[in-house]
């Protein structure tokens, strides 16, 4: 068991880009290694994560509605530190103290953990909140986990960005600080300039004028002296805007195409490794070329024990390309690619309602043509534009709207019914279709019935004008695209608001009630801090400025604000308000701020540049678009012998009933069809991802990447576990 | 001769991708052609059209200084159209008028050159200018010229990135719609928000939100409401401003790429026709597979009469690759590459100074060792750093700067003598080093003679420090690209400023004098306009908003102001103050000004990202700097028997003196170092810009491109115009 148990920590490992040498080394350590491998671990990894995160909404400037005692909060804080100790614990029996120790991450949460421990109790034994900024370190715990890599790698790509990203960053701070000392010359003597009358001020204006969020007004004062100092800013917007700014954004799209190919290229050998130890792990003495079925499917077994006795036979068979009864290492080494794919059965007729009595049959198979022809999509097409222009914001719906709504519902129906409720839902754009229908109806319900707080649906009535964007193939390329990204998207977001977090924290140790109404008169922004009752006429009119909102009192408002500091207009605004109530220095965590999202938001272009070019350079070169779902790349024939046969090996080697019935299905599903289909042979067809590049992409891009071909024949390894058997 | 000059005129066709159809047919085109196609004409051209663009600053809503009486300037642009009418009638004359009318940006220009005639006239005839908004037309003049083939080209891939663009902006302006409904639906009750209280404010809102000039101040009134409503926000900004932004210049950047390719993929081609027909012209019946030396000199005399005997035959020695004594059409076709070349002859020693005495010989020696060495450079980089932290920006300079000064003085003297005054000054670091000391000297004087004037040049001291930024590779790297970027850079500039001129006339002719001081009072941007006195305790304070100075009432105000437009932040302002002093279709106006200078400038961004991603990539792939001077690529060998032979068939064919001077004096050159150096063999090498890219790499480009290979061997076309002969 432990033999093939490291096969198939080497199989995961593979995937994952584990280092070889946190493998378990010894039963103990084996069975600390499975506690701390499963999906009840991971949850319970990231429960405690998400908790210590979210204690912060009750923590002392709380969100009134959440505000818990100290003693709750501090109590639920240390429970979730000793559940993150146990996980740590584990962690420690598994890799064993010296891999521990060297492992760099497991470190730096260890310490953090100590530091969390030791203030929790003493918040607890205090009764009372000290200044702990140290909390903006929590999210670590929570990126740790294991189902958060994606935010891990984001994490990894920016840090190794960071260096050509920094060098540029000192190339447009160094050109700053020669405009702000040549603009204090030119401009200090004008005493109704506050912009320039100091060399701090003066620098200060010009890193917000980077941001352009004061443009003209930082120019006026001088502007309306001399009509000429308007070169000045000319000049430094041009260079470090729209060029500096712009070569940033070109340093880090060529650093993270280098960093995402290397990866791409480590991990591919990486994965050639753990292939190569897996085969001589599995080969046996008598046979050491080749991996038989049997010695196959015991690996698969451990490998994804949930996997059927069908694909299990199918990913043979796909591997198997030369249809040899052994599997070469060659063969093996495509079995991460041939791993990830889904296996369907071609269905033997198109449609559903092909197994239905003739006369039915045909008013299904009119349906189908129906909802399939252009001219049907058309027209409903046209009618949404109707029903666009016809669109009232009043709630007296028209009676178009309702036709029309009743058009779309016997659309839904027909389209259902037509083309069979599977296939209708599998699309995202019926999905799309039939919840925007749904929801219209929804609303239309709320209105005839007169429920206020479903008034939000109604509202949702223009998303209908989506549907005109089927048709065209470039939108429907942007928005699968869209679709596609979204998965990316969402980490890198979840990335952002890891920073956001910290940021936030740190806001509310330090600007914690520092802004309110009327404050900061000192400053020159007193105006968006006002809040005074004028009279105009006969009439008392509130005048607000409002900004006294974007402060940092709880962690939901500090987020509000960091958003507004990411959208970066009149961010300065917060900025002089809450530096005119502190101090000098508070400008540096704005500053810093500012540098950080530029640095996230950089990348986030980079990755959709990234990810857009490759797409369409993609379905450029294969002359079709990428997300075709008749793209079958991987066919697998069995002839009805093959499965009978398989289904003997299956009976004698695995007794367990529940693996069988699908193989047996497939057999008697192939038996029912033998009139209409092929006899004996049932085709397989799986589906294919971007992970999962067709073959000849894939050697393209290892050509490209220079990675060395395989060795073909290894010698077998001196092995140190003595013979190798399967179960 | 008509055939030589075809065939010159295939040359710079093949050069300028013209059609072939514009060729000259018969001797009296042919003269107009000639008269029309050399430098004087196109300089004519070029100022005829400044001339015209340039009157803009004395016509009507004229610059206060440059006013010219309506006669004045109307006399001056009749004259400057006259030239231009000049211009086309030997366009004309050339072309025919059949090709005359087909092509197509000559009839625009004819249009428009009629309808400026018409309006001239009528303005000299009444005296006072009329509405005239086709004056925006006016850059067509410019643009048509044969200098400003760069900011055709730019126009014209503008214009092909267009469709997708658009695409992309209709899918942004649909998404703005549905929030626009959304947010009227919202937030409409609230009657404190002015941003969402009708339909069409809602919509103007969320378009200036998409450029984020009003951001926090267009979330404010409804945020303070509820402090959810800021997830409408959030979920629109994500949207439209970090994902369809983002996917627009991804768009953008793809289209570019694509257009490159195909322009170069088609001047290729178009070049490769060329020399097809030049080639079947020059070789002669006898010998139909060649083309000797005397052939390609009678061609290069005629295509570069300026070009030196030398340089002809070194351009021959290059094509020649296989060496055989004639001259092949696989040769021929590298013709255009070769032709750019610029031809240096190898130094025999290193150093100018290797001619002088042993002694002198020996310290020039020592002083070239020592400004080269690593250690002078980082001494040079370390007093550099010195002399900025010791900076002061009061007119008393202290004794430190004097002494770094005269170092660095002493640094340019050592530089010049050690390297040679012709070494030194082709580096254009050398040169800023140069111009930097030499500048800081001039200050030192300006200061020490206290001349009020030139202070400006002690403000450009702080300078100096970019002397730091030569140690770094990537800083090194990022400069030259910089440098090497410019001219480019610089006709992108040229083709944004005919939009500003273009919409600059526009917004003349519609809003000058439209704002003052105290304007707008009825918009709700009235402060931004406000210049009243306010007294705050015993002082008078002039209370300015400055914004009427962002006004169109001269052609340079109305530059500044669509900079400020440009730069987008709070563009609202102007916009509404004009709005509320004109009607809601101004903001038309507006909105397109953003739209076009959004397609610009991220036709800008695309351009520095595939310029910067080339040459990133490039130098990685050739492991050396690309701009390395000693990047010989093409090297000729003339052996002194070589280069007498030459002479003496120089002499036969062409009793001209001054072409030969060059080679002669190779000659005596070459003789005269036969004792250091390899005896009888003078090397030659030329250097190459990104232009000419090495052989290998074009080939890479052609095959990726899919040019196909050139027909080897073409049977020689029936030639219409009868035997060949040159001169």
């Amino acid at each position: 068991i432990p033999i093939s148990n490291t096969t198939e920590h080497g199989g995961s490992e593979g995937e994952n880009n584990d280092k070889f040498f946190t493998h378990p080394r010894n039963p103990k350590a084996l069975a600390a290694y499975l506690f701390a491998h499963n999906h009840l671990f991971y949850m319970m990894e990231l429960l405690t994560g998400l908790l210590l995160m979210v204690l912060s909404l009750s923590e002392a400037p709380a969100v009134p509605s959440l505000r818990l005692d100290v003693y709750v909060h501090a109590t639920l804080e240390l429970l979730a530190l000793v559940m993150v100790a146990f996980e740590l614990c584990m962690k420690l029996r598994w890799l064993g103290f010296h891999t521990f120790i060297r492992h760099k991450r497991t470190m730096v949460k260890t310490c953090v953990l100590l530091l969390q421990f030791v203030e929790a109790i003493v918040v607890l034994i205090r009764q009372t909140s000290h200044l702990r900024v140290t909390r903006a370190l929590r999210p670590i715990f929570l990126v740790d986990c294991r189902y958060c890599g994606a935010v891990r790698r984001n994490l990894r790509q920016i840090f190794q960005s960071l260096p050509p990203f920094i060098d540029i960053l000192l190339l447009l701070l160094f050109f700053m600080v020669i405009f702000a000392i040549l603009g204090f010359c030119l401009f200090s003597p004008n005493t109704s300039d506050p912009y320039f009358n100091t060399l701090e001020n003066s620098i200060v204006s010009l890193f917000v004028l980077l941001t352009t969020a004061n443009f003209p007004d930082v120019m006026m004062p001088a502007y309306s002296r001399n009509r000429w100092s308007c070169v000045f800013f000319i000049v430094y917007l041009s260079i470090e805007l729209y060029f500096i700014m712009n070569l940033l954004l070109a340093v880090v799209f060529d650093t993270f195409n280098g960093v995402e190919k290397m990866k791409f290229k480590s991990l591919m050998l990486h994965k050639r490794s753990a292939i190569d130890h897996a085969f001589q792990l599995l080969v046996s003495r008598q046979r050491p070329m080749g991996l038989s079925l049997k010695q196959f499917d015991g690996l698969m077994r451990f490998y994804r024990p949930r996997m059927s006795a069908r694909d299990r036979f199918l990913t043979y068979k796909a591997l198997n390309t030369a249809g040899a009864p052994m599997l070469s290492l060659d063969d093996f080494y495509k079995f991460y690619e041939v791993i990830g794919l889904k296996w369907k059965a071609r269905r033997s007729g198109e449609h559903w309602f092909d197994d239905l009595p003739h006369t039915t049959f045909l008013i299904f198979k009119g349906i189908n043509l129906l909802v399939k022809s252009k001219a049907f999509q058309y027209t409903m097409c046209k009618w949404t534009s109707i029903i666009s222009s016809g669109f009232s914001s009043s709630r007296i719906v028209p009676w178009s709207y309702i036709v029309f709504l009743t058009i779309y519902g016997v659309e839904v129906l027909l389209k259902v019914t037509g083309m069979g409720p599977l296939a209708y839902f599998s699309s995202g754009w019926n999905l799309f279709d039939f919840f925007v229908t749904v929801f219209a109806f929804l609303g239309l319900i709320a209105l005839a019935f007169d429920m206020e707080p479903f008034y939000f649906i109604v509202v949702l009535r223009p998303l209908q004008l989506l549907r005109l964007f089927k048709i065209k193939q470039r939108y429907r390329n942007v928005l699968d695209t869209m679709f596609e990204l979204f998965p990316r998207m969402a980490s890198l977001g979840l990335t952002l608001i890891i920073f956001y977090y910290s940021f936030a924290i740190v806001g509310m140790e330090f600007f914690a009630d520092v802004v309110y109404p009327n404050c900061c008169n000192t400053s020159t922004v007193a105006d968006s801090y006002r809040q005074i009752n004028v009279t105009i006429g006969n009439r008392t009119v509130l005048d607000e400025g409002y900004y006294y909102l974007n402060n940092f009192d709880n962690i939901l408002s500090s987020f509000v604000t960091l958003f507004e500091l990411t959208v970066v207009n009149n961010w300065y605004i917060t900025m002089e308000g809450v530096t005119s109530m502190t101090t000098h220095w508070s400008r540096l965590y704005f500053m810093t701020f500012y540098i950080v999202t530029m640095v996230v938001m950089t990348i986030i272009v980079a990755f959709i540049l990234d990810a857009f070019v490759f797409r369409m350079n993609y379905s450029r070169k294969n002359k079709e678009p990428l997300l075709d779902p008749e793209g079958k790349l991987f066919e697998a024939e069995v002839s009805r012998d093959e499965a009978l046969a398989t289904l003997e090996l299956y009976k004698q080697t695995c007794p367990g009933l529940s693996s069988l019935n699908s193989l047996q299905g497939t057999d008697t599903h192939t038996r029912s069809h033998s009139f209409t289909n092929l006899p004996q042979i049932q085709e397989w067809y799986a589906e294919y991802s971007r992970e999962n590049l067709p073959q000849s992409d894939r050697s393209l891009v290892e050509r490209e990447l220079e990675i060395p071909p395989p060795c073909p024949d290894p010698e077998p390894q001196p092995n140190s576990q003595g013979p190798l058997s399967i179960n």
